[in-house]
Order: structure tokens, then C-alpha cells, then sequence
């Protein structure tokens, strides 16, 4: 995992033109943040002083800086691009972090009913694995996470400490579930009969396409029957809640406390910024943005952006916005004229 | 829990009048969700096409439905209401899954100075149920959920993974929290002395009524000193902040991701719907419903719905709202006027 | 922790002038609620009535109140500043329950590796602390939390059940985490490339000063590299979102269901109130105070009171929303204005 200052240059293929204090690199950090160990980057000309200033063992930097630059014990690598060479950095001590070593951890609690290879699955300690889970091979149960009875996981997924994934869901390849996640919670049905709320059974399933992530603490509850869906390479951000029989597309973007309503509906490639809300029923299509607080009460079909509460096209909603602050203004003129009127009646 | 054909034709008291390709039927779905073991239905004929192209096994359908309109491998179900008869099956594959098996799990951490009876209680490998607890009878305890010291459950409660109670609170009968619900935090309350926030001391718990359910994620916290109050028979959706003191009545509703800040009081029958919000010891009346994304800043004793923030009478902040939309024609109104006085001033 | 009357009477330095029914007093609560082995107290007239019908075994009230007064079983004690007074009784129960014992109790999972010194660091049940880990004495770890590998924990901390601290983060000494927090999920980062959202590694860890403080559910994301910091005695409350490369100053206050998007940063002793939102990478100066429901888009440097999305100092936006109200009065005003002009017009 560690690297060299040589190992460093040689990796993102750049040149070493001072050398470190240390003997190695052990991570990335800010050039404000990093310590003798951890690497940095100049990226942008107006970080200069925080290069000047910087503990960092080694920085990346453009080309045209020279050894004589480097502040003291700060080890210089120079590329042409060194954003894209410090994600290479990024990168390397990422995948160094997350190897995967299979075995089912003493202390983990898995079912000898359910179907877990402890050649090719990782289980935690404090993990459980209820009777006829299915989980594939390469992927991670951490600790505390409790995998319901007949859940199906398929190939390496990494299933964060406390996440909770109730009976009968389904996850396919590479989902990754956040710390916290809860997975298949009851949806919020009720009927009113004789002055009490009668639970409407909630029996279906939630089904998580490949390559979806959800955030930390997010919560996505079963169809009442049939399936809640999150299509394949949609992404979703911490405390988001989706309700039951929402069905969402692929690649969708949906961010941090934003909440979808029952049985709602969105296209491919939908961005729900932070603080949204769509209401049940309602159905989004394919590549339409809905800006951050926005509160989506109607079917939206048309792509493009949308914004207030209820959602109006991003251009419309901004004309109005910028309307209504004119009004004290609109009151001063009406004032005005009122008197000029007064006045032209006097006459 | 599985059912021959005959016996779901029995079940809802209808005529089976063609037969499906599998064995037995296991669940239900949606017509275009339901695979060849699975029970739907056609309760509108708006669904006719996905009737047409249904894979279910079974489809339960009106009376004036012909056996010659089956698609093939798919078993017909008459009946007179289709909807009522299929949330009998619902109920059906809900009550079997929720088999209740009594008995403290290997792996399942329960101090020997809690009153929990293998008998009647049921508490799962990876739940921890510490020093002074009381558990019902018929109360189930679901892996990773945390009872803390001298907590009281009532019966027939169903508490979910990864739930935290903490010290103290006490929860009535057939109480049913989702995964990941915190009740009994520490309320957020701090003085600010010498320029540091000092906590203020929260000694007091969390009282549920009976029949209340909270959803997953969810945090009510512990009363400063005395109980922080959910009525019997109320229902919190996911995401929902209720803060210390807050005292709630009964028959509530209280949709997702609302906060309820400290010390407010809803009387009976209230709804509180999603991502609204109720201010600091403000109360609110009995059947009063607060729409979405609603603020209530004041108290509320009159019935009906109220909207916007801050949160006025429904009727009333509709006329606002409409009436803002206008601004702009008002804008160019006012000019028109403007010109028009000028044109009488040049006279 | 219990308490005689005598000692009750001692505690606050008052005069026992009547004696309650029971043995011994158990807490504190409300005149209301209170039963016969808690104390509460009179601190304002108008709470007289409750006064007379209280259940309580003690009730602290002021010199004026004589023995005679005192309902049936009640043990009155007369002091001078009855809210003072019942602040030490509180204080008293809550430090009993708060008894530090050390050690790792049975079903605790800690690693080998990990550095958790029996005699000074308590584990309980069902914690699990991972290789790497090094825990302060006096620190409490709770039952179901995780403490990822080469986590640093500082001494006297409480974590509650259920938190998951991933790896590589860091908290200073005396910080809370109430239960179901999550500090260092990834943050939320994706390139889109060839129709796919690709992961940005999140590499950096989280930072939490001295004292501070984190309500239930709430997230921190880690830095994307670097850290995401939350300053010295700055307390967040429940179901709050802190997005990746946050920098928080000290002593500020985050209260329930607000967001603060990425990179954001905020100065000292600022406050955020309920549902509030600050955009990214948005600077927040010291001591603004950001209203509810807020949502701050630009950086803010002037202290001061905000309001509004997009937020205003909150003189500007009450005028704002206050002329708002009057719109419909104003287009009855220009109905009116135009009659006119036309009778003018019409001369």
C-alpha cells in the first residue's frame, strides 16, 4: 500500500526532482492538510502560497515548476496533468485499502441455512446472515449488517457496518450499500376503519440493479407487492427516502434528503438534487434535472430542468422568482400612481 | 403458506375457470411484475394490455372476464371484487411469513438480569437486550436491535434490525418499529456558558402508546425530564424527527422526512404530511392536516388543512399562491396603466 | 442514584416541609407526569392547578408555598429558586446513570489489534472494534457500534449503540455520538463516463474536535481526500447531512433535518436551524445564524440572522415576504386604479 517517492513518480509517470523527508507515502491530503507522508497536488496556480506553505511529503506539479520551488523536505514529482495523475494516486491507495480477503469472520452469525462460500465471500464479525440469503462471490457483509431471511446478493457488493436488508430483496452485482442503509422496510399504508389506522400488508420486495450505491442512513421500503426498483448505475446520497412501488431508471442521481413518494416514477438518467421532493404517482422522464428543494407535484416529460415548489421549468420558475421581488417595488409605483390619478381627477 | 389453485379459488370465494403451468402459487405482483408462481389481479380496465401480457400464474378478475381470455399458463380467478379478494391473498402470504417461533437464538446477546421469557419472547442472534428490561409476551427482538437497561416492551411487539431503545423508555403493546429506528436519544439542548455549549441534562424517556409504528431510520428523542409522548395508534413514516417533549396524540399520521420540534403537542387525528414541519411548543388541534413542506409557526386549533410556510389555512394560501403567480402580469399592467396616465397627463 | 427525602432536601439546600409516600425518589419529571418516586417542581404560578393534582413524591417549590398546601402523599421542599434547584436534582440522576464501568464485556468483538485497554476503556456486548483501533480511557463504546480499522478515539467519549465509524477517522476527546450515526460513509462523487456513473474514490477520513456532539441517524461523509472537519464543542443534531470536505468551525449548533452540501464551510459559533441547507462550496462567517428552512446559495460573510431561499439577511426577506402578502389587495388596487383611468379616459 505504501509507496516510494521513486514507486510515486513511476506510477503516475512524472519526474523526481527533490526528495522527502520520510521514508514513504502512505496517503493523499490537501496541500493545507497533508503531512510528511501524504502526497498533494498543484493543480491551479491560485494555490501557490498553500504549495509555499505546505508539511506534505511529496507535491505533483506542472511542469514548469522547478526544483528549487520546493519548500523544504517536500519532494517534487512534475507531469503535464497533474490532476489526472493525482487521481491515479487517489486510486492506487483506494484499491490498496479495499482488498478483499475472503472468510466468514468468528463472531459473524450466519445460517447454515443460508448460501455463503467462505472461499469467496467475506463475513464480518457481528455480521448476520439469516436462513436462505444467497450471497456471491467476491462480496463483503460488514459488521452489524443483518441480511434477511431468502435475501439475494449477488457478486461483489460491499455491504457496509448496520445496514439492514429485510426478507426476500434482491441486489444484483456491485451495489454497494452505505453504513446504516435500511433495504425492504414496511411501506406507509394504512386504512382508516373505525377510527383506527389498519395496516395495508406491505409483502413485496425491493430489487437494487447492478452497479447501484446507496448512501448512509437511506431508506428504500418494499412494494406493498410487486417490486420497489432502482435501476441499474443510479446512485443515491445519504438520508434520501424512497418509498413503496417507486420504480426508478438507470443512472439516475439522486441526492441527499431528497424524498420520493409512493408509487412514483422515474425515466433514465434523472437528477434530483438535494432537498427534493416528488409526489406519489407521478412519473419523471428520462434525463429531466429537478433542482435542489424543488417539490414535484405533476408528471414532468419533457428533459430539462426544473425548479420551485410546485416544479416549473428552470426558465419559467426563475422569471417568476425574479418577479415576485419586485413587488415592493410594484407597490411603490401603484402608491405613485394612485396620487397622479388623484391628481388628473382634481383637475 | 404456499397455495394449490383450488385453494386460492376457495380463499376469495371466486370460480377458477382456466389453469396456470406451476404447481402452487407462492406471492403476489404486479400484472407486469408477476412471474408463473405468483397471484395478480385486474381490478381496472385500464390494465387490460398488461392483463393481456401478464406471466402471472394466477390473475383474480371481474365476473364478466371469459375463460377464452386467459392468456396461455394463466390461471382465471372470478369474482365480484377483485381488489377486496386480492388483499385477502395478500394477508394471506403476509400472516404466513410472520410466523411468530419463540426462543433466544445462539448469538443473541441477553443479559441474564432482563425479564425475557424463551418461552414467549423471541429475541435473535446479534439482538443484545441489556440489564432490567421487560419483554412481552409474543414481542419479537430482530438481530442487531439494541435494548438498553431497564427498558419496558410490551406485547406482541415486533422491534426490527438494527433498532435502538434506549434507557428507560417504555413502548405499549403491538408496537412495530423498522429497522434502524433511535428512540430515546438525547434531546438537543445545551446552554451556552463562557462561550462553550453546556448540555443540558436529558433524564427523561420516550413513552409509545399502543399500535404505534415508527418507520425505518426514524429518531424520537428522550423528554428533558418527563415523556416524550407518541399516542396509541399513531404511525411515523421513515426520516421523521420528533424531538424532545414532543407529546403526539392518538390515530396520528406524520409522513416522511417531518420534523417535530421540541416540546410541540398534536392533538388526535392529526396528519402531518411529507417534509413538513412543526416549530417549538406550538400546538396543534385535533384532525388538522398540515400539507407537505408546510411550516407551522403558530398554533392550529381549528380542524381542516393548512399549507406554505408559514402555514395558513389551506383555502387561503391557495388564493395567495395563485395570486403571486400573477405578479408578472401585474407588472405589465402597470405599465399600460402608467402610459395611460401620462397619455391623460399630456392632455 | 436513589434518593431519601432528607437527602432530596439536602441536595438543594432547602426545607423538607412535608413527607411523600414512598421510600425513596427514582428521577425527575414533569408535575403531570411525575409518579410517587420522582421529584418535580413549581417554578411558575401558572402551573398551580397541575400543582394541586400532581402525582408526584416530591415537589420542589418556592418560600411562599406552605406545608399545608401540599397535596395528599406529596413531599414539598421550599427553596428560593425552585428551577435552580430541580437543575441540581436533574443533574444528580443523570450523572448516576452515567457510572462509568471499564471493561470488555462478554460478546464485545475486539480485535487483537486493536488498542482498547480493559481497565480504562469500556466495551459492551455486541461492539465491535477493528484492527488498528485506539480508544482513550473512559471511553465508552456501546453495543452494535463498529469502530473501523485504525480508527482514533480520543478519552471519556460515549458512542451509542449502533454508530458505525469507518476507517481511518478521527475524534478528539469527550465527543458523543447518539445512536445510528454514521461518521465517514463515502461522499457522494461520480464522473460521469460513456453513460455510466464512475465512483470518485473518497480517500480522506473525518475529523471531530473535543466535545463535540452528534444527534441520532446523522451522517458525515469522509473527504474526498483530506478531511471533513467538525470543530471543537460544535453540536449537530438528529438526521443531519454533512457532505464530504465539510469544514465546520467551533462551538456552532447544526439542528435537525438540515443539509450542508460539499466543501461548504462555516466559521465559528455559527448556527444552522431545521431543514436548513447550505449549497457547496459556499463560505459562512462567524456567528450568522441561518433561520429554518433556509437554503444559503452564495457565502455569507456579515454575522447576522438569514432567511429565505435563496437566503437574505432576515430584515430584507421579512419585508420581502411581508410584501408578498399584500398581492392580492394590490390587484384589486389596480382593478380599481384602471376604472378610473378609464372614467378619466371616458371625461
Amino acid at each position: 500500500m505504501e509507496l516510494s517517492f521513486e514507486s510515486l513518480a513511476a506510477l503516475v509517470g512524472g519526474e523526481l526532482v527533490s526528495s522527502g523527508s520520510e521514508a514513504s507515502l502512505t496517503g493523499v491530503s490537501s496541500l493545507e492538510g497533508a503531512g510528511p507522508t501524504e502526497v498533494s497536488f498543484l493543480g491551479n496556480e491560485k494555490y501557490r502560497q498553500q504549495f509555499l506553505e505546505t508539511k506534505a511529503g511529496a507535491v505533483i506539479v506542472p511542469m514548469q515548476v522547478e526544483a528549487a520551488m520546493a519548500p523544504k523536505g517536500v519532494a517534487l514529482v512534475r507531469v503535464e496533468q497533474p490532476s489526472v495523475a493525482f487521481t491515479k494516486v487517489i486510486t492506487h491507495f483506494a484499491e490498496s485499502a479495499a482488498e478483499f480477503v475472503p472468510g466468514i469472520e468468528e463472531g459473524a452469525l450466519v445460517s447454515p441455512d443460508a448460501k455463503v462460500d467462505p472461499a469467496m465471500v467475506r463475513v464480518a464479525a457481528g455480521a448476520v446472515v439469516q436462513a436462505g440469503a444467497v450471497i456471491g462471490r467476491g462480496t463483503e457483509i460488514c459488521s452489524g449488517a443483518v441480511i434477511g431471511r431468502d435475501v439475494q446478493i449477488g457478486e461483489d457488493c460491499l455491504i457496509y457496518p448496520n445496514v439492514t436488508i429485510r426478507e426476500r430483496c434482491e441486489l444484483g452485482n456491485r451495489v454497494t450499500l452505505q453504513p446504516g442503509v435500511v433495504i425492504g422496510a414496511d411501506g406507509f399504508g394504512y386504512d382508516l376503519v373505525k377510527g383506527r389506522h389498519e395496516k395495508t400488508p406491505q409483502v413485496g420486495i425491493v430489487v437494487l440493479g447492478d452497479d447501484v450505491e446507496i448512501g448512509a442512513n437511506s431508506t428504500i421500503d418494499r412494494a406493498r407487492f410487486g417490486k420497489t426498483v432502482i435501476g441499474e448505475g443510479t446512485k443515491v446520497d445519504n438520508l434520501v427516502q424512497i418509498a413503496h412501488n417507486v420504480v426508478i431508471g438507470k443512472h439516475c442521481l439522486i441526492v441527499a434528503l431528497s424524498g420520493l413518494a409512493g408509487s412514483c416514477k422515474l425515466g433514465d438518467y434523472v437528477t434530483v438534487a438535494a432537498r427534493a421532493g416528488i409526489a406519489g404517482h407521478v412519473e419523471v422522464g428520462d434525463r429531466v434535472i429537478i433542482a435542489g428543494k424543488a417539490g414535484v407535484t405533476k408528471s414532468i416529460s419533457k428533459s430539462g430542468a426544473y425548479y420551485g415548489y410546485p416544479a416549473r421549468p428552470m426558465r419559467q420558475q426563475l422569471k417568476l422568482t425574479a418577479s415576485l421581488e419586485t413587488v415592493p417595488e410594484m407597490r411603490k409605483q401603484l402608491k405613485q400612481l394612485e396620487k397622479r390619478i388623484q391628481e388628473l381627477e382634481g383637475k
